[in-house]
């Protein structure tokens, strides 16, 4: 028998209609619908592994993933094939052959996500980004935040900007960096790391965005970190203004 | 009795879930939720009158409208409190007083509407345009298209151009400009004009899709003209990808 095949994916989806990406009987997911559409083309069971197992309601704009086959259906090909049998919320962007050892979750070196913030006092509609971006009204003074974010760039035990249901037993993490930048009557924050705990990025902007509306100080970011208290933390910030935006390997 | 105030307002909408502009009893339109919010807030029957008509599908991010009100609410509560009353898929961008003879359709001297076509082999859903964008897979010639538009330049008879159904006798217009701009993995067409005929702009588009392609010859652009034949031009493009930016008085 020859060598199973090892393909390379990049996928976009909006997450607005997803259970979120990891696979769930009965519920509409990323990999549920990836997952079927290849197994449709390569005719037999498999499963397609995600680089990121976005929530329910998280955008990606460059998720990857990686599935072992036997077929030999010429990449060309399985890309059209693939792409032809996702639903309209869901586009293939790239399909490449891969190394053996190619594991999208595992060999993954860093993520890019992005979380777009409408900061004006009329809604997000008004530059059709309202299934894209979280509304906050108050002013959001973006120095603040770019001071406070400042003190999660590193390796830290970022337990305290956990959610419950973190899995992961070691909650220590690498922040490469954060970028604050308003852009028209948005606040965009990236954040780039080697990985993330549950929540995490939508917890450190919920933070951002209390700090940016003067209500706390800036010194709480330090303070969340110290204390690995999710109880000094802000709100989780809502699911559908965050976007997977790359992989890096 | 004091005269009614006039009251102008800028308006954002995705198209996507409304029956278009024009209130129609038992569907869901824009003007229907606008005039209901205005009503519950000026606390008096009044229509709003928009200046276009935009199709079911058809997106906004800067409808203009208008109406009268014996209401004495200040601008900037009227701004709030009418914002608060729409729903999530419509915007209140600006509201101000207006002169008596402003009127949002016969005074408006100008309208811009760009058109979004996503042309590679992968989907909308990619640049997460999938609700804003045709998608046409066919390599478009940009250059192609703007030579076939350059002849719909400058006052004509667009009665080619207009889809059946259009009710306005007069089926002269002028169109002030139209351009065609690559942008990323878009072409970006838009189209200014004192008025456009029913589907006018979206049968423009159609049409440039088939001579970008290569189907046809740039020369068809100026035979639809001559002949006032709607037969001759292309098939009407996806609503979903034209919106109404703005209005100038």
């Amino acid at each position: 028998m020859p060598p199973l095949r090892n393909i390379r994916m990049t996928l976009a989806y909006d997450g607005t209609d997803f259970h979120g990406w990891q696979a769930q009987p009965g519920l509409r997911t990323v990999q549920g619908v990836v997952n079927e559409a290849v197994r449709r083309i390569c005719r037999h069971p498999l499963t397609v592994h995600g680089a990121g197992r976005t929530d329910a309601g998280v955008h990606a704009l460059g998720q990857t993933a990686n599935f072992e086959t036997d077929s030999d259906i010429p990449p060309a090909k399985l890309f059209l094939a693939i792409g032809h049998r996702l639903p309209p919320d869901v586009a293939l962007v790239e399909l490449s052959e891969a190394p053996p050892d190619f594991h999208a979750s595992r060999s993954a070196a860093a993520k890019l996500y992005r979380y777009r913030i409408h900061n004006h006092a009329s809604r997000p509609v008004e530059t059709l980004s309202q299934r894209y971006a979280a509304h906050v009204w108050h002013a959001l003074d973006v120095e603040r935040m770019r001071a406070a974010a400042a003190a999660w760039i590193g390796r830290h035990d970022f337990a305290g900007l956990a959610s419950a249901g973190n899995p992961r037993p070691d909650t220590n993490r690498t922040v490469f960096s954060i970028e604050v930048a308003p852009r028209d009557r948005e606040v965009v924050v990236e954040v780039a790391g080697d990985g993330f705990l549950y929540n995490q990025v939508r917890n450190m902007v919920g933070t951002l965005i209390e700090i940016g509306r003067g209500h706390w100080p800036v010194e709480r970011a330090a303070e969340i970190i110290a204390a690995r208290d999710r109880r000094l933390a802000g709100p989780t910030a809502p699911a559908l203004g965050l976007t997977l935006c790359r992989v890096r390997y």
